[in-house]
This record gives C-alpha cells, structure tokens and sequence, in this order.
C-alpha cells in the first residue's frame, strides 16, 4: 500500500518496448536524432501551435531552466506557499538564476489567485534599483494538494500576469491528471489560458524519466539550448528520453492512464472521508488526496502496512496526510486502505 | 558506416531487462531504491574500497558536478588542451563553479603531463589575493584522442597534485576502454593511482544514460548531494539509472564490450593505416582512432557513407578525422571503411 | 529640513583631514598599507580580542560578502521582514550565495525573536537534500525601525543559533547608533552576546564610504578574501577606506556623534508625538522614528520642505514614515518639523 | 624610490577639495545627486556624444560588471595574455558572467590583433551548443606593458568585432596615459574608433578611489544597474565618488598630470636604457617602463631602496622588471635610480 507519490512507481510497459525501439541502430546524439524531430512535432499537434519543446530528465531541471530563461538574476516569480519549486527542489530556481527570489503567497486549496499577486507587486517598485523586480508568477498544475486551477483561474493569473509584464509559467508535473479532470484540451488549458512556459511531465505519469520544457511562443526561448548544455541536462542518447515522451503521447494514453489515477484518488477520498474522524482538506481533482486523520488511525494505517507522508505536523490530534495514486496503484491498496480506515481493521 | 561517436549506438540488450525487472513494484524515489544501494555497494566491491558514488544522466554534469564540489570560484583546474570539459561542454564547469577558470595545456598524444602542469603552476601564486588559486587536475581516460594513460603516468601527475594540494579529477566517460587496454585492476587505474574523483561514465559504452561521479574518498564528497540535487540532477525515478549501472558493471561486462570495441579500433586502424597518404596521429590504444587523411580519401569516403568527424581542418591537402568504434559498431563496417580507403572503391 | 536618511548627509570634518593625512607619500596598494594594519589593530582594540577584520565601501557588500562566506548557496538565512538585505540590497546576499535563500520573518517592533525562529526552522528537515538548509540568522542592529536589540535579546537569538548550527550574522549599519543606546560596551553587544560576523558601518554615521566585515572568529574567514577581489571590493587605495575607519573609532567620536544623532531622534520623536493624531509605531531607541501621521499633516510638512519617506501606504488617514536624524541634523530643522507638525504654521 | 604601481600614490589636492566641497548640506543617495548628474553631463562634453556613465570603486569592478552587462554566462571574451582582467582580478569576470570564459591571446607589445583573434574565433562554431560562443573584445588602454593602441589599431579590431557579432570592452585603468600619448580626442580613442563600452580608470590617474562604466550606446546599459546594485557597488554616498570624477575631468587636468606622469616614464625609459646591460623590452608609451635589466643591477636598484615588481622569472641572469610612474613620482626618484642603474652608485 504505497502511496508516498507517484514516482514510487515503475513505469508503463509502453515505455520499454519504446526505447528498444529506439535503440535500433545509429541516431545523432545531443537531440538530433529522428525521434526527438518527431516529439517536437508531436507537441505541436497536441497544442494545436508552432511552439518550442526541449526534453530535461527531472521536473527540478525544468521548472529552473525554464524560470532561469525567462527571469534575470534579480527578478521575483511569485509562487503558492508550498510549491514544489519553493520547498521540495533545494533552490534549483535561486541556482540557475544566480540568485532571483523565489516570493511564496498564500491562496485558497493550495493554489495562487490575482489577489494574492497584485498584493504582493506592491511590495517591489518598478524601476527602483534597490528592490528585486517582479519577472514571472509559477503556478502548479495539478497543484501539491491535488487541486486543479480551472482555464478561467488561469486566464486571471495570465492577465494579471501580462498587465505587470510578468512571464506565466506552470509547472506541469502533474498536467496530465490536471487535464483529465478538466473539460478542456491541452492547448485551452495552458497557451490559450496564458501560459508561456509550461514544464511538462511524463515521469510521475508514467515514464521512467522524462520531462520537457515547453516555450509556446518561440521568442522566449533565449538561450535556453545554451543553459541547458552548461546545466549537463542535454543527454548524450537523447533519443531514450524522446522515446519516452512519444510513447507518453501516443494515442492519448497519457490521458486515459491519468484518469485512471485520478479515479482511485477519488474513490479513496471518498472511502476515506467516510472514516471516522476524517476530513477531507481539499476538493479531491487529481491524484492526490488531501486528508486530516486521527493520529491513531494514522499509526493504525502505518502499522497495516500503508506508506504515505504527512504533509504538517500533527495537531489536536489529526494529522494532515497526503495519499498519491498513480497509473500504477493497485486497485486492492486502495480498497484496503479504505477498509483499514473505515472498519479499523480488514 | 557510423564512426562519429560510440554514442550514436543504442544500447545493450541488458539494460532493456535491467530496467524492466527494475520497474517491477515500488520503491523509494530520488535515490532511496533498493537497485541504488545495491549499485554503490557494487561499485565498492569493483574498486576494492569504501568509496560513494552518485549517478547523474550525463557525463558533463558528472564532471562539472565533482570538480565544482572540489573546488572554489577561485579556483583553476588545469586541463589539456581539447579536453572534453574545456571544449565541448559549454562551459559546464564554469557555471557550476561560479566562475572558476580551466587553464588549458599541451602535452603529447592527447595527455597532460605533471612538466606542463608545473609550468602553468608558476603563473599563480599561492595566496595572493588578486590571482586565482591552482585547485585541481583534470585528466581524461582515455583521452579525447584515443589514448591511454598509463599508471605511472597518472601516478606522477597525482604526486605533483598532492605535492601542491591540488585535486585529481579523472573524467572517465570511456574509463572502459582505458581499462580494456591497460594490464590492471580499476582500482590500480584510479585511486591507487592518486585519482580523487572520477566521472565514471556507462552511456558511451553501452547504457542508455547512466554516468556517475564517485568519490573515492568519502571526506571528499562535502555538498555534493546538495548541489547534484538544486542542479536538477537528483532523478526522481533513480531506479532506472542505478539499474544501468548495475546491468553495465555485471560480470564485467562493460570490460569485455570495452575490449570488443577496442579491437574493432585497432583493426580499423591497422587497416586504414596501410592506405596511401593515411598516417595515424597518435597510437590506439581504445576506441578512437586519429588518422590524417588526404582530403580527396575523405570526401570519398562521405560519398560511400562514412560519417565521421574532422578533428581538425584541413592542411596541406590533409585532414585530421576521428573514428570512433563501440560495442556495436558492425564487424562489416570497419571492414567496408577500411577497404574504401585502401582501395579507392569496394 | 532633509529626514530621508542618515546617508544623505555629508561626512565628518575630522574625515577629510583624515584621508588629506593619508594622502602622504606612497603606500603598498589593496589594503597592505599602514594605516589599514592600524585599522585591524584599532578594531581589536575596541572589541576588546583577536578578530579579522574587512573594509569595503558599501553595506550591501559588507553584508552580501559576510553571508556569503558563512553560508552555502543551498542555505537559508533568517532574517526580519522588511530587512534591509532581504528589501533593499536588490538580492545582493542571493546573488553572491549563488542562490542561498532569505526567508523573511515577523516579529515585534521590527526585531527578529527566537520564537518565530523555532517556527520557521521546522519547515526544513535537516539533511533532507530536497530542502534547503538553515545556516544564519541576521538581525539589523539598530533595526530599520529604529529600536535597539538588548543584549539578553541577542543573546537569546544566539543560543538558538549555536544549538541549530547556524551563524548570527549582525548588519550594523547603525551599529553606533545602537551602542549610543545600550549601555554595553561594543564586545557585550556582539560576541560577547554571540555575534559571529558583524557589518560594522561607518557611512551612515560620517564616513564618506567606508564599511568593515568583522569576524569575531578568524577561522570563520574562510575564502572572504578571495570573495572580495573577486567581487571589485579590493580597494586599490585602501587607505583612504582605513583612514576613514581610523577617524571613525577614533576618541570614541563614533559614539559620541550617535548619541547626537539619537537624541536629535528622541526629541524629534517627543516633539511630533504630542502633534493632534500623530502616533509613534514603535520605540525611539536610535536614530530613526516610525511614526503614523494624518495624510493631511504628511502633506502639509512636505509642502513646507519636509522630506522623509512613506514607510507603508497610506491606511484609514495615516500614514506610517520614517524620519532619520543623524550627526549632522540641523537643530532647528528638528525644532521647526516639530513646530509644523503640532502648530499647522510657524 | 617607490615604482611599484601608479596606484601606491595617494590622491591629488584638488580631489580633497572637491569632496569636501560636496559634504555640504543634504543630498540624495544612491547617484541621485546633484554632483553624479553633473558628471554625466561632463562625460557626455569630454566624449562628444550621449552615453551613460555609472561610477563605481574599483576598476575590477568596472571591468567585471562592464562585461557581464555584454555577454552571457555562455560567452567567451578574447584578451591578451597578461591583460589585468586575465591575471589580477582573482576571476572577477567570470564570477560576475557566471562562468564566461576569457581566452587569453598572444600579441605583440601587450597587446591583441585581429589575426589572434580571427584565429582564435575558429575555435568556436557558431550556434553550436556544445561550445561557448564568442562574445567580447577586451583591450587595455594603455596596455599592461605600458603600449598604447593606435585608432587605426583600435578600430581594426573593432571592425573585427561588428562583423563578428562581438561587442568591444576597453579596460581604461589607464585611459589618461593613453590619451596623453596619442594625437587625438577621447572620442576618436574610444567610440568613434569602435569601441563599446570603456572602464575609464581615474584612481590611477590620482583621485581617491573613482571609476566609471561608461557605455557609449545607451542601449547596451541593459541590466547594468541592478547588476552593480546586487554587486554592492552602488554606493550610498555616491556624491563623493562622483566629485572625484568632477575634479578629475575639470580643466582637463586628468590629461595633463597624465602627460606628467608619461614624460617621467620616458625620462626614465631613456636613462635606464643607457645602462650597461640594460633593454626596453616595449616602447615607453604611456608611464610604465618595461625593462629587462641584468640581475645584479636589480638587486642593486633595490638594496637601495627601490621598488618595483619583477615582471617575469629572471632568465639568463637579466630579469624583465616593471617601473611605473604617476602623477606624484618625484622628479629626484627618477635621476636617483637612472644614476643609480647607469654608475652603480650615487
């Protein structure tokens, strides 16, 4: 019963036959080969426009070389308390930027609103030498608590966004379990919603590791061909990572098996929040489940068998836990995490 | 008839099943897996001595990762003119360091030699303020050009290195091949030697991208951990480097495909060699050959199909190209190059 | 009637004559000089032990290179909200620390406690390479808002510090300004009380530029000196840096001159308190007060030639600014805004 | 007998009285002031066209935050071996370009060609990610060996530069020599010859500590003042750095303590050469003499007092030494040491 995160995961069979594939015969090293020609044109089909996309092997290289070509060192991007780029990648951002800030605000189910932003804008003048300049606002799609911003969310965010010319970037890790709970095709859900930079996912989808960054509009690409090589994040053999995503791609799978993670995280919110003395914290939109448990019950689960973080420190006794499923969770984990939950034992 | 690189070849058949048992089942991310453990415990057990290691997906993050957890920003590595880290990685170990310089030497036959070192040595003095301080040594096995240091020569520019506190980094992305030609253990070839750090390097030889930086001395490995991961090269799915690490050092495989790849050089080399005007540049002694060819014999041998790279411009009617072979390279390949160039046709 | 800062006024008499005296004959260059070796003697002497010690012309590098030598680019620093490195040095202490993060914290009357310290350190597990690292603690000494941290104050941030691993780092832009208040000498008020590295500034109390980073403890130095040349800091004619230190400290006329400065603060502070709706945000310990006024009144002072700086927006009518007096406020200029400000005419 | 550096001298009188001329009465910090208006006013009249001028304290950071502003971390700057950025500034460049590569290129007389250059340009494809990508031209005017381009020099490599897509640097720490030496007005030495962008040195010439970065094309400012803001090299009192480059620029003085200096070097230039054994190794064209002298005669030189920096390692019993004179070099100094190096006594 692992629901630590998604990554815990192995990988889709389609990814191994994939690469062996691939693997046939020479191919141009360093991007050049036939399959990564062949990915960028299949992102472009996906999002329906000419765009740019360039593979990475971490979401942490992506979301901070994507931020870095957008941003000058002593920008601001303003993020949700939380994010994945503010607590969990140990200041890649702040690396790769020589040094731009990483402002963190608070915001509704784990997720940023103009609100917040225009707030915080106040604190920096425009111009002023002394003070950091705002550059870009980062957004999570799907978010850290599993929530999903709508296209309408987003647009907000874009137009705040465009009107301070501050550059939108979204964090996709997650994007596929964001768009299977949308009503909406990729290119609504990020370009036409205001994105520029979107750091696309494919590992906690389903990859072994494969990320890409995605420049909708070819002219913010800068030098980020040149960033990427001093980062050491252009493979060699790029073609297995290329391989990857096109496997990722193909056929709309990487869709159908996001639904399928969200359905179990939907179905074990909605066993769990069924036990006594749980609350769910957030609306359950994608594939993790955000939930306060008695701390017994915590230990209870723990001692079943069950593995998953805490997500805050224990408090009144409940405890804020956070449960990930994946194209891959088994759907007996989920029915018996339920019933530990629910009956207290199986 | 691909000679442009060894990474232009796919993959071994091993590391498909490598990483496919790999998927099997969850395991801990970022590293914590159990495949992970099993490859530094293995890596210990092929260099006869505690040591840590830390895969990374390329060779230019192994190599600008160890020797900027080496050094300072005011720090200088001497390198040799044309390395690797000098020449074809951007600059990666510049960045990596926040700015500290490679100071490029000459040398023989592609290889530094402690007589230029202690020339370029008198440039700086040590504790001046306004001079950068010499930091380390940088040596590539085998080199760029195809050949092999021998023990004693890296055990004479480890002597100097200690003697002057510097650091020995060794960039082994084809520490195979240097190991299938010299007569003695990987331990004997490195940290016996006086090397401190090595990139030790699988994709060229046969994984599908899988490098790691080992420190031989654990005192040695500082920030590192820190500083692989806020430069995004902490894999989430790590499973599936180690696992190439593992199929790769399993029953020393990657020396016996070394060995092959090696052979089928030398077979290249002796064949080319007998051609009119052809003249070999320095001695094979692993998988590249360097030979001056005249100009018409290069482009004939375009016109047939051979890919391969000019190492220099051409001069006097002759041009310096590299060919590099790999565990993959076709028996029927060498034999075609090796007949067009002999003969003027096949 | 000039309230913007204490840096908007001249320098001392006893400054020129100083760096005229200087002037004589030549000296060896970048800080080898005679005078700057008295400054080492003389700062020793007044912190009462063996210290190194640094000047540089500005607060912004004394700070940004003092933080930078104590903490890695994966650290975090704690530091009041509204701090001067965290608002107003546009990410000098990121962009040296390639990338170390300020995280910013509440706290009463403008000063840090080990409360909201405790808080923030659990956000970081220690060791944990995702997340940063907790490595210093920063307070402004006097504080932006012009009160004073007692020595039991310091001291209890200090033991937090030492018990966590981290360094207390002081930016003593007002230092003097402080001292005047605390009836200690300088060695209790910094490492006495635990103090690791202090930004002893000299500017805003006279000088026409001169600034130190001090180490209490020589073996904190660390690379300092190397991070300085590299970053410009090395003054060429380091002696006229020193000489202005050496007439700073000397005949203790730094304190003498703050204690000035501060009463001129307390009198103005008194005088404009007792103005119809004007209220005093916090306690007038040093040179600067924060004092919430009608809109009207801030109005009518600045059409009257006051000039001094918003320190929040306009809120309910009030305004929050800050007026700074320093050793050379005219008196009557004090006299005349306290006149202006209770009277409406004068 | 001191020759160790034009700058072991202290400052010339009209500098004191410039700045304590700008310590009266309030003025804004931070460059805002009066003083730094007018002066990039006079800058603007001395170099006959609109331009930015930005003060700062040390010609290292001139130089570093100069090109920094002009070429990416990726970028490589072509200068002279020898040339102070290269050898003096502990990497200052590099630290401030996060990782840009200075390639130090022969030449005669101190100082860089367009063949070195053009040589050195194919090192580098163009648009290749794997390498660096040449950036900038960095020349000393006058030069580290005391020669000074011609405009016909300057804008050889200027036009190299333009068509090359490289923006051209001038290290001016001595810019006064240069101009003191050539036929021409600063117009014509600098912009009108092609180049970019000039550290015009004044400490060297005699002020206290004052430098510029002046960009001729005011669109290449780019990011620059948040660069020196986050560097610590804006300073607060910013009036008293300005009213050295006031006093510097008035009444051409800079030009004629400039000659001064010049003609006491070609004094010593033509007494020293007569001695026996004794030989100029550059022309003497601005006021560094470089001389190789026989090694007794240096040990002589010194045992009476002199001092000066040996240049090179001695060889073949002479040793290349360097003499430099300044605005303030006794006229006795120089007669003592031509006497002393031409009759072995005094």
């Amino acid at each position: 019963m692992n629901f630590l995160s998604d990554n815990v995961w192995g990988a889709w069979p389609e990814m191994f036959s994939a690469i062996e594939v691939a693997a046939g015969g020479p191919q141009l090293s360093y991007g050049e080969d036939e399959i990564s020609a062949r990915v960028e044109a299949r992102f472009c089909e996906v999002f329906e426009r000419r765009l740019r996309v360039f593979p990475v092997i971490s979401g942490t290289a992506a979301n901070a070389l994507g931020l870095a070509t957008l941003m000058p060192g002593h920008g601001v991007a303003f993020c949700r308390e939380g994010s994945h780029i503010a607590v969990d990648e140990c200041g890649a951002t702040e690396f790769y930027t020589q040094g731009a800030r990483l402002m963190t605000l608070p915001g509704r189910d784990g997720k940023l609103s103009p609100n917040e932003i225009s707030a915080a804008l106040a604190h920096f003048q425009r111009g002023l030498v002394h003070h950091l300049q705002p550059a870009a606002i980062s957004i999570t799609q799907a978010s850290e608590v599993g929530t999903v911003y709508s296209q309408a969310e987003v647009s907000g965010i874009a137009e705040l966004a465009r009107a301070n010319g501050l550059k939108l970037h979204m964090d996709g890790a997650r994007i596929a379990n964001a768009l299977a709970h949308l009503n909406c095709t990729p290119a609504e859900a990020t370009w036409k919603a205001g994105v520029d930079v979107l750091s696309f996912g494919a590992t906690k989808g389903g990859a072994l590791g494969a990320e890409a960054v995605v420049f909708f509009d070819p002219d913010d690409v800068g030098d980020f061909e040149y960033r990427r090589k001093r980062a050491g994040h252009l493979a060699s053999k790029m073609r297995f990572v290329s391989a990857q995503l096109e496997a990722y791609l193909a056929e709309d799978r990487w869709l159908a098996r996001a639904k399928r993670a969200n359905a179990c995280a939907r179905r074990l919110a909605e066993g769990i929040a069924r036990a006594n003395g749980a609350e769910l914290a957030h609306p359950v939109q994608s594939n993790a489940v955000l939930v306060r448990l008695p701390d017994k019950m915590v230990a209870r689960l723990r001692a079943e068998g069950a593995r998953f973080y805490d997500w805050e420190p224990s408090s009144s006794g409940r405890t804020l836990v956070r449960l990930v499923t994946s194209f891959a969770t088994p759907e007996e984990d989920i029915a018996r995490l339920v019933a530990l939950a629910s009956n207290g034992s199986v």
